[in-house]
């Protein structure tokens, strides 16, 4: 991975998400907050997909930001699929761009924005390095 | 309410959130998700203390934008309150500043961010102009 | 479907079923609130798949009971399917069977119980006759 | 506490339930699946108030069995509050009977209904006795 890799972004990762019926608010659209229950899906079948650690009491992820545009309403029935991308990757953290889109169009935009990930110790809530399998993984993905 | 109004953040609205222990994940804390329950929660709370009308099938809130800074996780059980603020009126749109505190400790911040949404008609989609009982709150709320 | 075909459970419908992390609580088990969403999500996909109109303002389903067994904790990640059957049909009311079970070996069963739904005008609230796209896809089901 | 006292079932608590926008469903209601949330707050507010200690590794409760008659529908905004029962206490289970009223008119029942928990050692999954501490609570509350 180049030096300057943490600056572009590039692709990670697609998953497509069941829309549950449960997920609709009264409006008869995907509730708001539920994006980030999507986002947070598809960053943990992500992760299920690594061969190596990334979760530890030594280090271990929590949400520092999240940012989220919403394009376009999601109703239900729908197929849609979660993309990840790396936008940046930091010492302790990683922000990981997203996107929502319907899975026939993928240029029908429901939702995108970021989530940024820093990794800590959860006994001292100290920032601490990256997880190899985390740097392993984007580097991986930006050869690809 | 003056003509730079929109670009001085200034307090809105404060409201204790209950906290439930359904709202944590399994790393108990709450989960990332749920912030954003929350800040939707208060945020009608206030439209309900509005005497006027500030939602019909011709003008209707949609969420367009949201920001999360996550500073300190919350536990269970938790005494917080969601402090909203007026960060930006458009023609259309109500940006609400917000952060999430502790009751007994207003310093102790789990989270500030933003939301913006957008009042449109709910039949063409169309961007419509901000309710007037928006703007008659927001304004009372400035000169409080 | 004969006279008596209501007295006897028989297979209606199964369907596989995604779990969330988000599902699980602090106990790091799906919470049990959300079996109910399951169950929710099984029948609405069963009732998708019917060929006529099982939905109208002059009749539509609303609970009336709802019961849950519950025998093995579902973790994540689990591959989990939703088993429905036909317990009882009534003149405005269906009672579904259900199991939560293990993909792999519906031996292994999370949860059993039953839903009893009752279709009602949503104007005047009082049940009326179970649509005929109902009736026509239980005794389908039963035939085969 | 006498010695038939599992079998009649009296008062343990009541406390108020916050309804929140979020717990709606499409259908404007309150989701069916959102009650045995209420049931779980309330019960957990009621073990918030025990003097001892009611949840160990070597003797937590988890649910064996929930049951509930949906009666009237819960709108948003409404004022209710979860009334607990004892129904029956076992060597290691306890079978709370509930009420979800309305706050203002403890006649209008939106559903009622039980819950039985076991407790067991978290390690072995074993059934074990009841914590004194919830043994003491229930005679204190049936002597009241």
């Amino acid at each position: 991975m180049s030096t300057d890799a943490s600056n572009t972004p590039f692709p990670l990762f697609i998953t497509p998400m069941d829309v549950r019926w449960q997920d609709m608010d009264a409006y008869n659209h995907v509730n708001n907050a539920n994006y980030l229950v999507y986002l947070q899906e598809a960053r943990l079948k992500w992760l299920q997909t690594l061969p190596g650690k990334w979760y530890s009491e030594e280090g271990a992820p929590v949400m520092a930001h999240s940012e989220i545009n919403y394009r376009l309403p999601i109703e239900w029935p729908a197929d849609i699929q979660i993309e990840l991308f790396v936008n940046r990757l930091g010492t302790s953290s990683m922000t990981v761009g997203h996107r929502i889109v319907d899975s026939d169009d993928a240029t029908k935009i429901h939702a995108d924005g970021s989530v940024t990930m820093v990794w800590i110790n959860t006994k001292t809530g100290r920032p601490v390095a990256l997880p190899q399998a985390i740097r392993d993984a984007v580097a991986e993905a930006q050869d690809a």
